[in-house]
């Protein structure tokens, strides 16, 4: 199959490109296809050879774009649009009614999670570089409030903006920006981590620490949640009966550290300050 | 109901207690009782009345615990028990052969959750800040590694302890020790964090700056999830085909900046720097 390529987008080299040449009647002549070949006017490949992130075959045809511009393959309806759809829908779950701030609003990603979450009908925040940027996330693409995180104070920003908290947080940059949008988030709020750009050119190490949990976050993919015990009180027993099972099977182990009467409690109070004890301490008063 | 208490186990007072005069013919005199009573030695309440952070009522019958103390109920019986049992489980997902690693591991949730992961068939890597505390989780409670934070290189000690990486990691105290470990993690790590005790006493903002992204996470009990598109790589055309209707409709806009010809890829590169295009910089080279 030979193909004359139109729209490489990066260094790497992610095309759209026309298929001119073909023994593969799955990819007839005239047909787009996406992949990865590189920088390059011309390719000669299998489909099957085509290899991208531990992808492979990293290749397909395009669905019929009309008249769309078949460079959106490289956009909206590619990867970065990928990134955003399903970045957004599936971690962070929106639902109508619900406030999203997005990071990074302006990039090619964020722009585009910023009027999904529109469509679903949430209220979208979105930060930014320049006043340019925020001006066309609300007259253009119908965001809610943009804010310029360089000129803006963006705690208080977000407090007029998002005044009953934010539930979703669809993260680009990490940072500064991140810790500031967590702490006004509501309870059982989800963020997808997407990147992490505050950090990546940071050589102040100190600096640069405060993106690192971020940075780990997006590149291996992690997934962590915050709980507290109430969440399951509905289960309460059924987790103390299996408990109660290991105990008694000798699987689970424990220690108490109990101290006799009401008058022992500032002993045992200062105690879990020194470390004095192992496992559970209690007082007994009765 | 008239109670007579045994164990309250904190200032504001969770109590194991026997029932000892009754109107009520579902707690009979000589029951065991778990509620959050305040410090006394004696209660006169209806169980609808009682409650406790948010839950209503919060007062609940023990199972049978033969021959087992009741203050169990108060420790691996109990709330630090579910903390346990349903934080470990339900948000680290551990599966048998995987590497877990527990900080503030002496502590009775971390103590607990390394022996769970124990029962599940994982390897266990406990921090503590003790080599007798350390002692007694790999002796007595059968952790695989126990590390002091205190005294050791975590990063060194993790490298030598999980070697294939980390998949699990229940989280109590946050900050560097987290850093460290989320390092370590293999691609789709969870982690559940309970506490991040590190940060809590610490005055020092720009130290204190590190904890607070764990702060939030447990204190709102966030979500947060790093992704990388590729794995969606089985559903790639339908995403393209969503966000094509949303473009059809009129309802995802987009911005292009394109460039022309080979000659200008320098000119497009350095352009993602600068912040001169808003949306996706794409080169068209034939």
């Amino acid at each position: 199959m030979k193909l004359g390529a139109t729209f490489p987008c990066d260094m790497i080299g992610g095309q759209v490109a026309k298929v001119i040449e073909s023994r593969n009647s799955e990819y007839p002549v005239g047909s787009w296809v996406m992949g990865h070949f590189g920088w390059r006017t011309h390719t000669i490949t299998k489909p099957e050879n085509e290899k991208f992130c531990g992808q492979k075959p990293y290749l397909y045809k395009l669905p019929d774009f009309g008249d769309l511009p078949v460079s959106l393959a490289l956009g909206v309806c590619g990867r970065v649009g990928n990134t955003a759809y399903f970045g957004f829908t599936e971690i962070c779950q929106p639902k109508a009614g619900e406030t999203v701030v997005v990071s990074g609003a302006a990039g090619a990603v964020g722009s585009h999670v910023g009027q999904i979450a529109k469509i679903l009908g949430c209220r979208v925040i979105g930060f930014a570089g320049s006043d340019d940027k925020c001006e066309w996330l609300v007259k253009e693409l119908g965001f809610d409030y943009a804010g310029n995180y360089k000129t803006t104070n963006l705690a208080e920003f977000l407090k007029e903006a998002a005044p009953k908290g934010v539930d979703c947080y669809f993260d680009n940059v990490g940072g500064e920006i991140s810790s500031t949008v967590m702490s006004q988030m509501n309870n059982y709020g989800r963020i997808a981590v997407c990147g992490a750009i505050s950090g990546y050119n940071e050589t102040d190490p100190e600096k640069r620490k405060a993106t690192m949990v971020q940075g780990y976050i997006v590149g291996k993919q992690l997934k962590i949640e915050g709980f507290q015990v109430n969440r399951f009180a509905e289960r309460t027993i059924d987790g103390i009966n299996q408990n109660l099972k290991w105990v008694r099977e000798g699987k689970l182990k424990y220690k108490e550290h109990i101290y006799e009467g009401f008058e022992s409690a500032d002993e045992a109070f200062i105690g879990l300050f020194r470390g004095d004890n192992i496992g559970k301490s209690l007082v007994k008063v009765k």
